[in-house]
């Protein structure tokens, strides 16, 4: 590929995905609809401009990377152990009642495999907490009780989710489901992020230390990105997917994570606010990137629309997505039908999780191209639905009437 | 290429650029030699950890759009007016002295082929304003009448330096020097230049009221990036190199940049600072890619170091480079000797500008390996040299009491 080439697939992934992505926005749906709806224009399945070649593919996996920084570095602990026991209720409901539907329908249904029908109950499991958090915020709801049960399962069950990932990477890499693996990973998985803190947080102060005697300026980008980078690479080499390693660095340069050295390492708490402010524009450059990517690997031209497999997955699996996480909000007591109903609603969304759960079962081959094509079209399908039927009961007069009680 | 053994070659680019360049920033050299000693240290000449392949050389190639995207928007047009006529003489004495010296040598003492030796006399010509300014700075002299005509000069060689690459671009990419094409391609660029500012102010207002409306952050980072990407493109269309869409770009969203559209071109005099604060990180990101890739494409290997040929050329051009610069400074009137002789000194180091001719030179086949090694190898000469010798001269009893004079 010639550089010229390059650059100008780059301006036209960069372009169209901010400029649907803002077209989303605009009718209240999430921006990341409009940036996977950019990439099926622009990719095969539509005008055919831009494929997914190597050099953009890498970059698109440095995008999700610095994403789960993102969401790490943006994680609460502190808000998460007081959101307590509701929230934990929800989050586990809110993972395991999609799992069974999805795995079931799956396995015993449609007949497929243990490994694709594992990775397609997962896809359903992670909540998107970014379509919750601004549908709640439209509609000023964001500190009602809800709201806090909401966003501490919605956290709970992305932690949940990632983990699941790891677990299933370490299966589509071998390529059978056993056990033992999966045990080994987790002993990695839970070491790493027991010992990842530690490192980073004496790798930071380093950088601090490093900052204040430097005399060429742009230390923070490029050493906190190799870090990222770094740590990716880790979690590869532990058999977990590269951007769990991104997730842990963002979690232990956050400024909540200090527990259990609260002591050991005390953090310049501006620290984080400088990281967050020199790598922001880094993870706006690169995050588009992936979601485009997801477009571009869909040809919607190869699917076979005349079959009814890619009709009934699909209608089955939406279902079950909303089901299952509807069900959850009524695992609750105490609380009435509207709120468990809101709720339940507000955790149907799903969203990059999914997404990456999608893509890794596509390279790995354990998903074809019509299953593939299912997937992600019940994942836009939840995070289209969602944020109109939670608009839709909070605005009745019977949530409203509950509300005032 | 695995996305996993990526994600390793771009930490060591990134942090082995980072420390050597602190490095070379504490002996008082300029980073940028630290970074080409990093690409030489980690690539095929040492250690062979990394290799120039396609997606990092394309990385590159963006570090260098975003680079001389910064050196535009930080191009300061109003002082080139007040600079005057003693940094013009410098700086066209300074062009076409080393360019006639290295242009001779090549083409009648080496008898290098027409193309070759232009190539060889350009890189010769464009003084690096970085180094200089640091020095300067370093030496609290960064306000004396003479560093005044240094930067003056310095900017002034560096957009006839990148003119120049302009047309020599055309000349490699066609394989013959015929000046119908050069003038074509100097009437796309006069045109490009008088176009592009008029184009981004539009563009930028534009900007400034889609980034009020906008509900999703980032839009900055990637539609100014969009922006950059997609002038360095048509650069390349019109014949001219990608940087130098790069350059444009910047130089029209600098701040001075409004004439000869002052009156109808208002703009908020923030944004150009915003679009900065934004895009710094990114350019900080990328830019140390490309100088890495410098070191990288050096295999000092396979150069036969016992051919009195490598320090011959290498030598003689080295002497032709500091001497062509040194007399620049005595074509001024009106100086004592030792502001001549600091302002010649000055102008010596070469950096970005010769180093992307040399670069170009050896992807279009106009260098060979040895060649390419000999011009790098003297462009890293003049900027270690350059620094030490203005210190010297600064600090020489005769310099101190021709000041006071």
């Amino acid at each position: 590929m010639e550089a010229h080439t390059f650059l100008i697939q780059l301006v036209l992934i960069l372009f169209s995905a901010r400029l649907l992505g803002e077209v989303a926005a605009y009718f209240k749906a999430p921006s990341v609809i409009g940036e996977i709806i950019a990439g099926i224009l622009i990719g095969p399945s539509v005008l055919g401009l831009v494929e997914l070649s190597l050099p953009i593919d890498l970059l698109a996996q440095i995008g999700i990377i610095l994403l789960l920084f993102e969401v790490g570095i943006e994680t609460d602990i502190a808000k998460l152990k007081s959101a307590g026991v509701k929230a934990s209720i929800v989050a586990i409901g809110g993972v395991v009642l999609p799992f069974i539907l999805g795995f079931g329908l799956s396995y015993f249904w449609f007949n497929f495999n243990l490994l694709t029908s594992l990775f397609i109950g997962c896809t359903l499991t992670a909540t998107s907490i970014g379509i919750t958090l601004r549908v709640l915020h439209d509609l000023q709801k964001q500190n009602s009780p809800q709201a806090q049960i909401i966003l501490g399962a919605a956290v709970l069950d992305d932690i949940v989710g990632i983990i699941l990932l790891a677990l299933l990477y370490e299966f589509s890499m071998s390529g059978s489901v056993d056990f033992w693996n999966a045990a080994k990973v987790l002993i990695f998985i839970v070491l790493f992020f027991l010992i990842a803190p530690l490192a980073v947080k004496c790798v930071s102060m380093t950088i601090m230390k490093w900052e204040e005697r430097s005399n060429i300026p742009g230390l923070l980008p490029t050493i906190i990105v190799s870090l990222i980078l770094l740590f990716a690479w880790i979690a590869y080499q532990l058999g977990a997917p590269e951007l769990l390693g991104g997730f842990a660095a963002g979690l232990a340069l956050s400024r909540q994570f200090v527990f259990p050295f609260k002591n050991i390492l005390k953090q310049a708490p501006e620290f984080s606010d400088r990281v967050e402010e020199q790598i922001k524009p880094i993870v706006h450059l690169f995050t588009p990137i992936f979601f485009i990517a997801i477009g571009l690997s869909l040809n919607l031209n190869t699917i076979d629309w005349q079959s009814s497999f890619i009709w009934a997955i699909t209608g089955l699996l939406f279902v079950f997505a909303v089901i299952g996480k509807l069900a959850s909000g009524f695992l609750l007591k105490g609380e009435t039908f509207a709120s468990k109903f809101i709720i339940g609603t507000a955790m149907i969304p799903r969203g990059e999780v999914g997404l990456i759960f999608a893509n890794i079962a596509l390279s790995a081959g354990v998903f074809n191209d019509d299953l593939y094509a299912a997937v992600i079209l019940v994942i836009l399908l939840t995070t289209f639905f969602a944020p109109f039927a939670l608009r839709y009961i909070y605005n009745s007069p019977y949530a409203q009437f509950e509300e005032c009680l």
